[in-house]
């Protein structure tokens, strides 16, 4: 009744460092760079043959991120599956882009993936991979949305899960990871110092020695997850790039990976080389490292002395991946803003009342960037405008 | 890059009741029989040439329920978007199913949708057909899901929305209702006092005198959308029905929407007559006034005199379609069975730690209900089942 094609194989061909250019076997597993320490990037084989038209077979496959397997490290076609990852609505949203000024807006709604949030994606594909790799139990510590998404994962593969939380963590985010079968910590004013209980916790309990760390670019995966919402922006829009996406940029993989994947695309001939959309990182007043970073012309960011916002995906201070944040900022011809705190409320109410659509803060701040940028001629009316939403406001509530 | 075929129109061709047949105009906004009150059901030119082949152009269509439009009531198709509803995940749960003896068993997660339940399939479709035929607000009694899915569309189309919730309704459904600019009534112990209060309410502010009562089955669309779990099940199994479908029923308009989806599925030649599966009503010990019909063999339900349970979408002691839901597990050669308040954590925990997949009460209770079936002889282990999660657990937090 339906043509219906066989994916065929990942076409992953090695890893090498976004650094130092190391290059690294992709069927062990890796964690960061042996040589400089920097992160790992999955590189594929963009040239071959079947893969030139797999754009023409993408309708084919199932309504999730695994209609991209080429293009994904899991070489199993068994395990391509989870909760129903990715393929998140993009929505157009006319009434609110035209009270803004704008003439082409959409909203990628990631708070629609499992565990309400654009974490899922990076979780679905790092462990999968590591379960592919003979993973049986991860560690990861969290400001809250990856850590709940990895024990959402950690369950649907069968393995088992540690994550950390800094002190002040909301309780649902406890209480739901534990309810996933994953042991949890609960230490530290910052993730970084839940980070190093979790390590202390580590080496006191032989039972998690083996445990995979799968903190955001300590393993090369989860950045692949996440560049689906490049290529799901490119084919929602029928084969054409936006001009501009709207990102809210804390430790920044998602921004990284929707421009690797229009740089993938770009060398597949999906695409042409004058493509790429102009991305634009997104923070708040409160802990805005790569704005003052992209102000001062540098190439790393100086962490705030405080960071302060209620945007927990946002306090952010020292992202590991600042250089390739900046770089693609840069390269891209985008551009960093912030926002105030107070612009979130009204900005995600207008949004809601105008749309329908449940915008976390860290979506909400986006918008409410949108009459900064206008004003500073860094985006036209006239662009076609995507703006990642990238959690529900569920865990806000 | 792609193929993408230009979408028919709706093939929509009349409404017809469901009790004495009087037919109707569906290019009239219609709510309930004018002869007899029985609900309006949708009935399309099932045997129109273009839609026999339908089935070939589907994987080209938008991943949300409009990719079934010609079977759906909305003609102007710059209207057919929203929220993202529907095309919810058909996922696999191998492991969950051989630990309760299954060799073939699905979860459909309804918990994915808009405003996180299946009510907004229903919602999504009433709404826009609604705004099609000149409506400009709308108005209904909610127990909590439909009033949220109602207020989300009514600000997606610039509709006003007003809801009325009985008065233990949890604070949550009423913040977020208000904040999607709904005006919200909460008063009355049950739903049906809630719908008493509502009608004063209209009667009393001429700003709502031309609302239209989007109640479940009091107009004839919101069924069309739900209808589309039927036609998503087919499509996500390659177009093979299932032996078996489990449906947490309170209204029970899901139930009665996916019967009549493979109904027409077989009028229009997609699959073979002998396709049907069974439709099995599950239902909480305190409120199961479809499973003492069944064992009573009556066509009618009499509603228990007392209606406890924690799930509130399975507390409907009169549901209005009770006549078309006993007959749509009749006709299906299906069953109904009731559980016990206690077996819906065990159930919900065992979901949740073994496949990742977040089961609302509801689905926690057709969960619950398989070894009942099991034990019955009601389903085999060989069986190919889909349960239906019709929620996410979030509002239950």
């Amino acid at each position: 009744m339906r043509v219906r094609p066989v994916i065929a194989g990942s076409s992953l061909s090695h890893l090498d460092c976004a650094r130092c250019g190391q290059r690294e076997d992709p069927d062990y597993l890796q964690t960061v760079c042996p040589e400089c320490g920097g992160p790992l990037l999955a590189r594929y084989e963009l040239s071959r043959e079947d893969l030139r038209g797999l754009p023409w077979d993408l309708p084919h496959r199932s309504c999730d991120l695994w209609r991209y397997a080429e293009l994904l490290p899991v070489r199993d076609r068994k395990r391509r599956s989870g909760l129903g990852e990715g393929m998140t609505p993009l929505l157009r949203a006319d009434r609110l882009g035209a009270a803004l000024g704008l003439e082409s807006f959409w909203i990628k709604d990631e708070g629609r993936n499992p565990t309400g949030s654009f974490k899922a994606r990076g979780m679905a594909v790092a462990v999968t991979r590591a379960a592919e790799l003979g993973v049986e139990a991860l560690a990861a510590p969290s400001a809250g949305n990856a850590g709940l998404a990895m024990a959402a994962y950690a369950a649907c593969h069968g393995l088992s899960a540690l994550v950390a939380f800094p002190a002040d963590i909301p309780p649902p985010y406890v209480r739901e990871c534990r309810a996933y079968g994953a042991e949890v910590l609960v230490e530290g004013a910052t993730i970084r110092e839940a980070g190093q209980a979790l390590k202390r916790h580590i080496a006191a309990n032989p039972k998690w020695a083996d445990a995979f760390d799968v903190s955001t670019l300590r393993e090369p995966y989860r950045l692949e997850g996440k560049k689906t919402m490049g290529y799901e922006i490119a084919e929602q829009l029928g084969g054409v790039a936006p001009d501009v996406v709207l990102y809210p940029t804390g430790g920044g993989t998602g921004l990284i990976g929707i421009a690797k994947a229009f740089e993938e695309m770009i060398s597949l001939s999906w695409m042409g080389e004058t493509t790429r959309p102009r991305m634009i990182a997104v923070q708040m007043a409160g802990c805005a490292p790569v704005v003052e970073a992209m102000r001062a012309g540098a190439s790393r960011v100086v962490p705030p002395e405080t960071a302060q916002t209620r945007c927990w995906g946002l306090r952010v201070p020292s992202p590991f991946a600042d250089r390739e944040i900046l770089r693609t900022v840069r390269d891209t011809g985008g551009e960093a803003v912030a926002v105030e705190e107070k612009e979130l409320l009204p900005a995600a109410r207008h949004a809601l009342r105008t749309t329908g659509i449940d915008l976390a803060p860290e979506g909400a701040a986006a918008l409410a960037a949108i009459p900064h940028l206008l004003r500073g001629g860094v985006i036209r009316p006239t662009d076609r405008i995507v703006l990642l939403n990238t959690a529900s406001s569920a865990m806000y509530k």
